[in-house]
């Protein structure tokens, strides 16, 4: 099994960067050219695309040249998943935002992690129309493009907040979100994770509140971590990296105040 | 009384397109730099800075230039507002999005409107982080900077449509926020009504709902009826563009759509 050494961290971290902005600059040129678009298990709000399909086909095979133990867990992926987090496990997330990508051209993200025996490892983030690659991890820091994101700065009160939530949840009637919506300063429905993620890097929420699947959430976690920013669940029960989790990454105050509006 | 031909409001509408791209150039550069922050009427989620303001004053004192018979609508107003519509009204939102604006540093707009008794005539909505200035009016056709923007295309049923909400009525809990965000195959909130607009306008969403004061909703109406879009109370009653709407603004199918969903 290979070796992660930072040098080869790095190494991986410039590679895939590279990867992901080449497969950027192809969406972008050929955005919408023979797009098909299909339902899933019968949602008509569960969408996927050929694109999806394409996208993650590219990304097992480049990630298999450069690591030959890789464990997949991925979207659009068959049902071959590990069933423990031990050795390099990957996350695939080929068109996070599905919705938007097909209904708006804009605002969504192609995802990918790397976690070495359940440690968040290496995560990347491209806000495709944006071309703004969010990539790195705890042993490199975390940058978007060639720039070093700052960690958490403004940990600012709940009402001082603007939260990210999720719309499907909220409408729902979750209790948790509603209490959040009205507590905060303001809140921002977005349609996809990469997105919401991408914009608390770049300090424009302070919390994210919503239930995802382990390749929505995994690459986010491993930047948010390394960022200094609260990635857990509200009741205090651990992640699960193979499973659903309901999540708030957030900053200190806005997790803590979260949780005791939750409480009561 | 200045004559409206269509020469005149050409040269209007370019001369106020050039003085908001120079504003949004300002704003740009300066951001954040000796911004001050109030809250207005005790309530903290109104917020009002300096710029807005500012912006205001600059506003007013060019239209004056070009106008010398404007009365004004205007957010950062006093209270010398027009009673009636007649004659040359001028709507001025110096900063929609304030919100945004201060804790996300984008996704805010300047949006200024003109109505010729009582009759839409030329509106100006910049994005001012994107650089773009949605313009034009009914005599002129609608533009994004110097492109020609496509009339309603996408007429999607609600199931197909993604639609923008106000966040804030949502989690109010009006019965119309709640139905349509479940109807619809997504919503959004966003937190601008001038970047809904936008959206708007580049097909990027086929319904916007929001309770709107004048200044939130003529330069967009100018422009979405321009295009194509249905501009209308959900109850059929006449908007009132000198007081607060609650108004749907889509694609005819979505809009016919939403009546009925509402009335069910």
């Amino acid at each position: 099994m290979t070796e992660w050494t930072t040098d080869k961290l790095a190494q991986v971290d410039q590679t895939m960067t590279r990867w992901l902005a080449d497969l950027g600059r192809q969406l972008r040129t050929n955005q919408q050219e023979d797009l098909h678009v299909q339902t899933k298990g019968g949602d008509f709000r569960n969408l996927v695309t050929n694109v999806d399909t394409e996208n993650q086909a590219w990304l097992l095979e480049h990630i298999q040249m450069i690591d030959p133990d890789a464990h997949f867990v991925s979207e659009e992926g068959d049902d071959a998943r590990p069933e423990t987090m031990a050795g390099h496990v990957w996350f695939i997330d080929p068109i996070d935002g599905t919705m938007n990508f097909v209904h708006e051209g804009t605002d969504f993200a192609i995802m990918v992690a790397l976690y070495v025996d359940g440690q968040p490892t290496l995560g990347w983030i491209i806000k495709v129309m944006a071309n703004q690659v969010f990539h790195g991890g705890p042993a490199l820091g975390a940058f978007v493009n060639d720039q070093r994101l700052a960690p958490v700065a403004n940990d600012l009160a709940l009402q001082e907040a603007v939260l990210i939530l999720s719309g499907r949840r909220l409408v729902a009637g979750e209790m948790i979100y509603q209490k959040l919506a009205e507590a905060a300063l303001a809140y921002r429905v977005v349609g996809s994770a990469g997105i919401s993620f991408s914009r608390l890097f770049l300090q424009q929420a302070t919390g994210y509140l919503s239930k995802l699947s382990p390749w929505d959430l995994a690459a986010g976690r491993v930047l948010a971590e390394t960022l200094g920013y609260v990635v857990k669940t509200l009741d205090g029960s651990p992640l699960n990296m193979l499973s659903s989790n309901t999540v708030l990454i957030a900053t200190t105050k806005t997790y803590r105040e979260s949780v005791k509006i939750v409480k009561d």
